[in-house]
C-alpha cells in the first residue's frame, strides 16, 4: 500500500490568505524555517495507476497537477483515482470535488448523513452528475471492512476500508432542519486501510470526545492523525475572539489531555501528524513545539510526503 | 485603474486535471510553446491597497498568494479586497467564495438571481456568514453605473461598475424548481468599469445571442473578452461527444459569424483574449490559430498580466 500526502495544512492551508500572524507573515517573506502548505489531502494506492482520495481539498486541483501519477493517458480522457472518500462534511474536505466535475465518471463513498448534506442542500454538486454514467454516491456504513480494491482472482491482496465514528460534529452551514435528521455519529469518521496485512489509520480531524481512534491508532502501521491545533486556546490567541480548539472538534496536541500524552503506548507503527493550522507552532521547525513533536517520536507531514507499507 | 488577470483559463484549467488532449499532454511534459493557465480571475484596482476580484475562481487561494499585493498587512487580519463581483452562477465564477471563508467579513456582488442560486440552494456558502460582520450579499441591478469606490472628497476619481445582460442561461446544476423563478437576463452579465474617463468591459462569457457587448466592447480602452472556444465543435471533437460552444453559452473566435469577425470595427483600445478552453489551438502559440489572433490585432491574456488604464 502506498500512501501520497499531497496537502499537509488545515482548512485555509499555510499561509492563509488573509492572516498576517507571526507564522504566515514569515513564511511569505522567507524567513520562517518550515514550508508552505496546502490544505490536507491524502491518497491511498493499493495498485499501479489506482488511487483512492481521502476527502477532496480545495487545493485539489493544483495538488493532481504537482503529480504526474494522477495524470491521465495520453490521448485519452480518464484518471487513475478509482474513487473518493468523504469523511466529514466540513467546507475544506469537500469542496474539492467541484475540482472533478469535467464530466468525468466518479464513486464517492460517505456516510449516508453527510451524502444528505451534499445532495440534498446543495446544487452545486449536481455539476457532477453530467457525467456518463454520473456520479455515484455511495454510502459508507460505520465499523464495517469493506472491500473497495481487489486485483483479479487474488482475494489476498485486496483493499478494505473501515469508517469508525471520531465523535466530530456537523459544520456550521448545515441547516438546522437538516441537522436534525442526521446521525451524530455519522458527522466525522476515521478510516482504517488494511492491505496484506499492513493496517493504515487516517484521522485528520480528532475530537478527543471519543476513544475509539485508540486501538485503531496503536495497531496501525501508520497513524496520520489531527495535528491542527498546538494549544486548546491558539484560535484565540492569534484572533482575538473565536472558539477553542476542541470547541471546534480538535484536541490539541499539548497538554496533560493533548493527543501526544493521550496516544496509547507500546503501538510499533510510525506515527505522523497532519492538518496543521497556520497558528500551529509546529510549523516553525526552529520552535519548542517543533522539538517538541519529534522528541515524542513523531513526524510531521509535509506535502509530497510518501509512505509505503 | 490597474487591472490583473490572476488566472486565463477556462473551467478546468490548461492542462485540465483528467483530460489527455494533445493540447493538455504536450503542456504537462513541457512539450508546447504556450503557457499552462489557472482558472479565470481578474482583478481590478482602483487605488493602491484596494483591489475588487471579477468572479471567485476555484484556484483563488493559488492565485492571491502568488502575488504579496493581496497579503494582508503584518501581524494583522485582513485583505486589501473591497468587493467581489460575481458575473454568473457558473461553478468556475462563484466556487471560489469557499477559499474567503476564514472569518473575513466580505461584500460580495451579483445579479438578484444569482444571488438567490448561492443563498437558497446551497448551504455552503453559509460558512460566509461565521465573520464579524457577516459576509453582505449585494444585489447588482442591470444597466446603471453604480458608484463602487470613491477616495474621500474626491468625486472625479470614483470607480463606477455598470452590469449589462450577456443573454447566456443558467447553469445546469441549478434545480428546475428555482430556475423558473429566475430572471433569464440575469444569468450572465458583462462588466463596464469608468474611472478618470477610461473605460474597461470584461466579458469572459459572451453566448453572442445578444448585441449588447458591441458598443461597450467598441468604447473601451479594454475589451477582455471570451477566447473560450476557436470552433464550434471544439468540445465533441476532442471529447467525441458532447455539446457546440454555441450551446454553452460560449460564440467561438473562428468563422463567419464568430468573435473575431463580429467585433466592431473601428475601436482603438486593446483588445485581449481571456478564459481560454483547454482544447483551444490559440493556447499553442505556434498554430495558426493563434498566428489567426495576433493578426487580427488581439492579445491573448496570460496568469499574471497586468494593464494599466
Amino acid at each position: 500500500m502506498r500512501i501520497k500526502v499531497l496537502g499537509s495544512a488545515a482548512g485555509g492551508g499555510f499561509p492563509q490568505w488573509n492572516c498576517g500572524c507571526s507564522n504566515c507573515d514569515r513564511v511569505r517573506r522567507g524567513l520562517l524555517r518550515g514550508r508552505p502548505r496546502t490544505q490536507a489531502q491524502v491518497a491511498v494506492s493499493p495498485a499501479p495507476a489506482t488511487w483512492f482520495l481521502l476527502n477532496a481539498s480545495p487545493d485539489l486541483r493544483q495538488q493532481l497537477l504537482q503529480d504526474l501519477e494522477f495524470a491521465p493517458a495520453q490521448h485519452t480522457r480518464g484518471t487513475p483515482i478509482s474513487a473518493i472518500i468523504l469523511m466529514s462534511a466540513d467546507v475544506d474536505g469537500v469542496m474539492g470535488l467541484l475540482h472533478l466535475r469535467e464530466f468525468q465518471p466518479l464513486k464517492i463513498y460517505a456516510t449516508a448523513s453527510v451524502l444528505r448534506v451534499l445532495t440534498e442542500e446543495n446544487s452545486l454538486f449536481r455539476s457532477l452528475e453530467r457525467s456518463v454514467p454520473p456520479v455515484q454516491w455511495q454510502a459508507l456504513p460505520l465499523d464495517q471492512p469493506i472491500p473497495i480494491y481487489q486485483r483479479a482472482g487474488d482475494a489476498v491482496s485486496a483493499l478494505t476500508c473501515k469508517a469508525v465514528s471520531l465523535g466530530g460534529g456537523y459544520p456550521d452551514y448545515v441547516s438546522n432542519s437538516l441537522r436534525k435528521q442526521l446521525a451524530k455519529e455519522e458527522a466525522v469518521i476515521g478510516l482504517e486501510f488494511v492491505q496484506d496485512g499492513k493496517k493504515f489509520f487516517y484521522a485528520p480531524s480528532l475530537s478527543g470526545y471519543d476513544e475509539n481512534w485508540k486501538c485503531l491508532a496503536k495497531e496501525s502501521d501508520l497513524a496520520l492523525l489531527d495535528g491542527t491545533f498546538w494549544t486548546d486556546n491558539e484560535l484565540i490567541d492569534v484572533r482575538g475572539s473565536g472558539k477553542t480548539a476542541r470547541e471546534i472538534g480538535h484536541v490539541p496536541l499539548s497538554g496533560h489531555d493533548g493527543l501526544l500524552a493521550r496516544f496509547p503506548s507500546g503501538g510499533k507503527g510510525r506515527r505522523v501528524l497532519i492538518h496543521l493550522n497556520n497558528t500551529n507552532p509546529v510549523l516553525d521547525e526552529e520552535s519548542a513545539a517543533s522539538k517538541a513533536v519529534r522528541d515524542a517520536g513523531w513526524e510531521v507531514a509535509y506535502d509530497g510526503m510518501e509512505i509505503e507499507l
